[in-house]
């Protein structure tokens, strides 16, 4: 089956931007990449390269780019976004109802915005003024540097209208990257965003000293919260055993360059929250997330004592070895969910 | 609530049963170390020391140790068995009908007995003449160095009994050990036998110079073989979920000196199976246990392309990007178990 290209925009040139535009392009996609830095552009556009997010790897010619935002999406099927989660709203506002009849929207971002608590696909759609349903969201095992060197990698494209996802999954399936389709967008997006407080919370334990069963028993405990979490918020338990929950929480956890997995070590060996913060410059979405998470948690009735005790030892000073002396003091009882 | 201490045995002084032993004695038992080794047990009896397989610990005073198997599990009320799986049968055989009446036997191993497919607390029921209901199994993320050294870490208690659960959990429970209790016993023996394969998979992948990704999709989809072969075999899915599953499948598949993840490595890196035996003195449970599995599996109708890539790569010289490419180019379908 042969057809014409498919049209598609990525919008940031950051590391992961960047990577799924090679993706799309070596899936057969015609792609257009947007950032806002003219030297990254300027780079992409001319020698198919992007060597501040992406060192060392050679883009497919099928890769263009541009600084010009409407120019970007003009006549694109495919829309993905992959701009800084605090920002979305305010970069894509200049977008809003200019997207094609058939484009559908993909977000590459994890987190929630912090000002108004909405999910980035949400904040996708209602920024750009489309329907739910033509709103996909990509999230796995998805560290950037090793997809653009085409190493094996599967993932999840969530939306709520399965056509939506199966047309984003056509679009960027190649032989080295493996897309399974999932309905569930609030399950998806609540393990991107609850993934991070997790990470940091290993990072604590392994900066305080502890090893792999520590670190093995906040991953499947922090991923039994995160379920407990998503049932409260009627997301399918089958989305957190998943690439986009368990796969994505173990790759984070198991990748020691994570930002998050950074500040965590850093709080561990004994800096203050402001410290570690200075030493990851500023950025670490789990520290941000903790305390949207824990209220979320508290509003439903949900028990997270990981979250609980990241936002602890963060934001209210308590010790490292007595948070892990509570965790594994908590009354006994019966494994699982 | 004060008690006379409970007297328990530990059989097997290796690494596993030496730090069970001392977990034990750290929860108020009065134990004793069996072990074959004379070395061994005499450095335990005279210096609370076992420095072949636990070096630099100093094992609490109410750990005494002996070469004699029967004066081990005189007057005890658990006796942990921690003996290599393949040999058990034989070891145990002088103990048959002589453990007290109200004597719980606790399973440490992991495996199956490959010549008659036995789980190890069937074999520990049936070797001791013991009903199932006095049989429980130990499994969790539980390498035994970190809990040597008292780090925290989580584990699982599982007996068809719930009462004989609760007695090994009070048994064993210590500030740093933190056990589960579980009625799923077949579920938290596979999941012991089968996360090796997963390790050894694992190993494949980076021994071949893949990265997290690749290792966090392994390990998601490894669980969800695993979990549809449990469900098949009438287990709890959320025993897969938990400690025992998931945790000791993170705790293993990170853990770089696992014999099995050591094993995949060399043959990821292009070692024959022989060759690479003969690198990790000959022992690695997954080798052993993919094909019961496969066959297993097969038998019920139950799809573990994992598993089976791992037996083909192992005993059917297929080539280990054949491999990754066959596990990505599956069809497309919607994620989950």
């Amino acid at each position: 089956m042969s057809a014409a290209p498919v049209r598609a925009a990525v919008l940031g040139a950051g590391s992961w931007g960047t990577t799924f535009a090679a993706v799309l392009a070596d899936a057969g996609c015609e792609v257009t990449l947007w950032g806002r830095d003219a030297s990254v552009v300027g780079q992409v556009a001319d020698e198919h390269r992007n060597e501040r997010y992406l060192p060392g790897v050679r883009l497919p010619d099928a890769v263009g780019a541009t600084g010009d935002l409407r120019a970007a999406v003009e006549g694109a099927e495919v829309v993905a976004v992959a701009v800084p989660s605090q920002s979305a709203a305010a970069i894509l506002a200049p977008l809003a109802g200019s997207l094609g009849d058939d484009a559908v929207a993909v977000s590459l971002m994890k987190g929630v915005e912090l000002s108004t608590d909405r999910r980035m696909s949400e904040l996708l759609a209602q920024t750009l003024g489309l329907p739910d349903e033509r709103v996909a969201v990509v999230s796995g095992p998805n560290l950037a540097h090793e997809i653009a060197a085409r190493q094996p990698t599967a993932t999840v494209v969530a939306s709520v209208d399965e056509g939506t996802a199966l047309r984003v999954q056509a679009a960027c399936a190649t032989g080295y990257f493996r897309p399974y389709t999932n309905t569930d967008v609030v399950g998806v997006e609540l393990c991107g965003a609850a993934k991070n407080v997790v990470a940091l919370a290993v990072g604590v334990a392994q900066g305080r000293g502890y090893g792999h069963n520590t670190r093995a028993t906040l991953v499947t405990r922090g991923l039994a919260e995160i379920t407990r979490l998503g049932l409260a918020l009627g997301a399918d338990p089958a989305t957190f055993a998943g690439l986009a929950g368990m796969g994505d929480l173990v790759a984070t956890c198991g990748s020691p360059d994570s930002r998050n997995h950074v500040l965590g070590v850093h709080i561990g060996e004994g800096m203050t929250l402001d410290e570690a913060l200075a030493h990851t410059n500023g950025t670490a979405e789990g520290a941000k997330s903790s305390r949207s998470l824990l209220e979320l948690a508290q509003g439903l009735d949900v028990d997270v004592p990981i979250t609980q005790g990241v936002v602890r030892v963060l934001y209210e000073g308590q010790d490292v070895d007595e948070m892990a002396a509570e965790l594994l003091g908590r009354p006994h009882r019966p494994d699982g969910v």
